[in-house]
């Protein structure tokens, strides 16, 4: 804070000067006490400046006996899981009572290097949504795939002093921090220096493994599976957060760890929530909501989602209503019922109401992030899938998760060894089509349980190194999808017999849209109608969702890279015959 | 943590060296979900790296059975207050339990300015003790007297960026912040430019003056006095401190604030504990055990004084038993009975034991700050007190505190208006003579209620500015008294007939002494003893600490400093007549 500001506040707040704002007639949850506390709040400058008392006040806002909450700070999430720009981010979670988000941009990162890190970092500076980034430990997630960039110790380095930037992104490198490499220790000595945080990532990690990680300096943790392990995990010194995003949800899992002595080491967080999560749910207020309904004191869900997270990521000057901290609070008329945000501020401003934003986000031209499809030598014959026997490894989705069986199948092939799609069976043809560098890579497999009967379904989207991922059941349309995908710079395509039945155009990396949450929403309920109807996908999975998630190499079992069939157990490239 | 350690801790974290130490048989008290957790747990190179598991050691050692309890982190003190010099004050503190102290060396900074900031940085360096220092904000606390030093926003600008000084003092100029004072704001500036913690001293502060305080970033406060004030300013955001220092307690009135919704927000510090507190009670220890003792939950107790310490001053390394944290414990046989450090353990080595250190910490030269004794134009005559009138003034002492009331007298003069001593009537002369820059100021005034049959008793204590003061009720012992202090460069004396009752020195800037707590308690406690038996003091006061007092401009209601009699209602100098 500058110091002309201060002394703002200081006037203010020893009555020698207006406030800028009286919230009058509202029940203040008091996150220290958790308890409520009915009060008058007075705003300068968009701080909170004091409570009751003879003030006055340029202008005054009736609380009509409302609650007054702190808006909810996301303790990690990635923006790009919500295909939308971070001012059309804000607009849409801002609604939502969410008022800060921990974002670790490694989506983006993974596709454009420091470009996205400096068009994440540009993009969220001036928006009321509070954007804090964590620098991404992990670009690219393996060395199975060619990402677009490679992110080392001396990039953290070039980042993590802006005051922005948190510390180091969720270190999903754990048997790289267990075997003590060079390299991660490098980047871990980058937060070590400022003394930042790092987040962590270790699902299933206990014992010997969890004491190097967590002796590693690493403090957070959102991949918790039972309440068992988040408990091992919060003895062991870490910050767990319940977790609710579209595809991995733990909240209601994790609850049963949560108590009254344990409480304050606990936060909520988002991970990747899908667009229409939020138009459907919410935000970090689903979270909270959820955790309420299951029976958790709302005062303690409610310091979780604000004191907590401010806490654990030392942002003093938020997470409670109190002197000194930002003016960003919104008003619901329940709590124990479910807090529904009704009228939110941020920075003491009225930025939404009852689920709108009132003042539509600055948006920023992306710069060097936009239209990335470098594709080279592509052309049908990069969908070739040629066997060497008819007994082939597929891949098998799994309904309900992002973890696909290694399957096998006997299947048609021509004279020259060419797959032949058997309208029969449920088996595509899977493919990975590099992007980023022109390297010409491409690989192909198969894959069972998508459902498609005819046609092709594309996405630039494909965690974590985001080449492109096509799934049909004919070389045609495959091709149709992809040329869209290139022309378009990326999205979400579906193709049959050479017609498009829609595209979700995601022309910032090929991960998010510059478009509303609103019309994100609209055109991706058409085209999951679609999918369903015209292409018969299983009605058992996200058709989009689950294609992203198969060329993910480091989730079991079969997955596909663009350098191949990759057997994520055997932790090597497999042929696509057995 | 530097990369070499951090790889160090991994590697034996994994199991792939052995540790240096494992304490095996011992309930690890878990700070975080604040229960008992039976484990064994491995050191290597000062720092925890696990519990459990096939792990070797070098060494082994058998806890029996006993409670593991992580050190006791000191939320706030004035090492001077013990008389100690660093190195003492650590072989003092730590067989108590104490790993960590938050220091504020105003007293030494009063006397001796950026030199004793040097001082106690460079003496507590590398001592079992771990001592972080918070920059004296109130040097000197009043333009009222004459201390040794100015400390201004220049002075803060240069010790803030040592990773040792965790932010600036307590702020004891309430109304500086509250009147948003250039000054002031620009010392708070110091803090908020590398986003350091700023500590509170605001008795009975409430309401809109509170507020003013808070929105300045003011984030602890030591001063509560009800468990209402306290709960007020947790609801504002600050953290509250249980003090059990000598003179100054509040652990058993603030107790009832506390409960299980807001306990990680209140911390233990001792201010300011006297020599002899700390040899019959314990440290931190004591305070904790009061409040087990007044029904807080020994966990809930236990967390105070290490977790939330270490979240409040972002000490990341420390405050719990677990993986990365450092091996800073102590085994006790007893929890709910009290708590008794009997095997202390810091960065991992045995350093204490039922009681007493093993190893004593280092010692250093004091430079710059030894022997400051600059006295000019004094002489006899200093003592002179001559009366308008036989209506007097007096300074009333009232036992139990350090509050003085507004007395008056008709006493006797000589033909010239010189006071004289009424055997009769339990009033003596005080003065003040200054000692920093050989002003030659002094001054004289009258006190009632010190007992003090013939003699004097002097000291080079005299918050905040540190004068010699000296109490008597004739001329020639307070000159002898005086002139004792300037040949041992500062301390606590007696005389009576021109013999020397006996002295205590204090060397360093001549509030502390670099002699152990052994040997001060013996010659305080002699002393004492002398104090009632020959010289008559009132035995319901402490004859030096009430002393240390008396020229304490700040707390109501007569005082006298090197410039006169101070009426602090009036805050003005007033004539030692009515």
């Amino acid at each position: 804070m500058d110091l002309k500001t201060v002394k703002s506040l200081i006037d203010a707040s020893a009555c020698r000067t207006d406030a800028d704002l009286k919230i009058r007639n509202v029940k203040i949850v008091d996150v220290y006490n958790k308890e409520l506390f009915p009060s008058d709040v007075y705003v300068k400058d968009g701080y909170i400046i004091g409570f009751g008392g003879d003030r006055k006040a340029q202008e005054e806002f009736d609380g009509k006996g409302r609650f007054l909450i702190p808006s909810f700070i996301d303790s990690h999430c990635h923006i790009e899981s919500s295909h939308l720009s971070p001012a059309e981010f804000s607009d849409a979670v801002v609604p939502c009572g969410t008022g800060t988000v921990i974002a670790d941009p490694h989506e983006i990162c993974n596709v454009t290097g420091l470009d996205g890190m400096q068009y994440m970092l540009d993009a969220s500076k001036d928006i009321p949504l509070s954007v804090f980034l964590m620098f991404p430990s992990c670009v690219p997630a393996t060395p199975f795939e060619h990402s677009g960039a490679v992110l080392s110790a001396e990039d953290v380095r070039a980042y993590i002093d802006n005051p922005r930037v948190l510390g180091l992104g969720e270190m999903m490198n754990y048997p790289g921090v267990n075997g003590a490499d060079e390299g991660v220790i490098a980047k871990l000595g980058e937060a070590y220096r400022l003394d930042k945080i790092i987040d962590g990532h270790a699902p299933s990690i206990a014992g010997a493994a969890l004491d190097s990680y967590v002796s590693a300096g690493i403090e957070t943790d959102h991949e918790c599976e039972t309440p068992e392990e988040a408990y091992d995990k919060i003895r062991k010194g870490m910050y767990v957060m319940l977790r609710q995003g579209t595809a991995c949800q733990n909240v209601l899992q994790i609850l049963p760890a949560v108590n009254e002595r344990n409480f304050s080491r606990f936060l909520f967080c988002t991970d990747d929530r899908q667009p229409q999560s939020i138009t459907r749910e919410g935000h970090v207020s689903h979270a909270v909501n959820l955790a309420i309904r299951g029976g958790l004191d709302p005062f303690i869900a409610i310091s979780m989602a604000t004191l907590n997270a401010a806490t654990c990521y030392r942002l003093r000057d938020r997470g409670a209503i109190a002197p000194g901290k930002r003016a960003d609070f919104f008003l619901s008329s329940s709590l124990e019922e479910g807090i529904v945000p009704e009228e939110v501020f941020l920075k003491g401003k009225l930025v939404a109401k009852n689920g709108k934003t009132i003042a539509k986000a600055r948006h920023i031209e992306p710069v060097n992030v936009s239209g990335k499809m470098d594709v080279k030598n592509f052309s049908i014959d990069s969908f070739s899938l040629k066997l060497k026997s008819n007994h082939a490894r597929v891949i098998d989705i799994i309904p309900g998760g992002v973890v696909t069986g290694a399957g096998e199948a006997y299947v048609k092939t021509d004279d020259d060894g060419n797959w032949i799609h058997d309208p029969g069976k449920d088996i595509l043809k899977i493919a990975v089509i590099e992007r980023h560098h022109g390297t010409g890579l491409h690989a192909t497999a198969l894959i069972r349980g998508y459902g498609l009967k005819h046609g092709a379904v594309a996405t630039s989207i494909a965690h974590d190194s985001h080449n492109i991922i096509v799934v049909g059941d004919n070389d045609e349309d495959m091709l149709h999808s992809v040329e869209k995908l290139i022309e378009t710079g990326g999205g979400i395509t579906m193709f049959k017999d050479g017609r498009e039945l829609g595209t979700h155009r995601l022309e910032i990396a090929g991960l998010m849209t510059d478009d509303s949450l609103g019309n994100v929403t609209e055109c991706l309920d058409k085209m999951h109608e679609i999918c369903e109807r015209e292409l018969c996908v299983n009605k058992d999975i996200d058709p989009f969702m689950t294609l992203c998630f198969m060329a993910l190499p480091v989730i079991p079992s079969y997955k596909l890279t663009d350098s191949g069939l990759f057997d994520v157990v055997s932790f090597s490239f497999v042929d696509n015959c057995l």
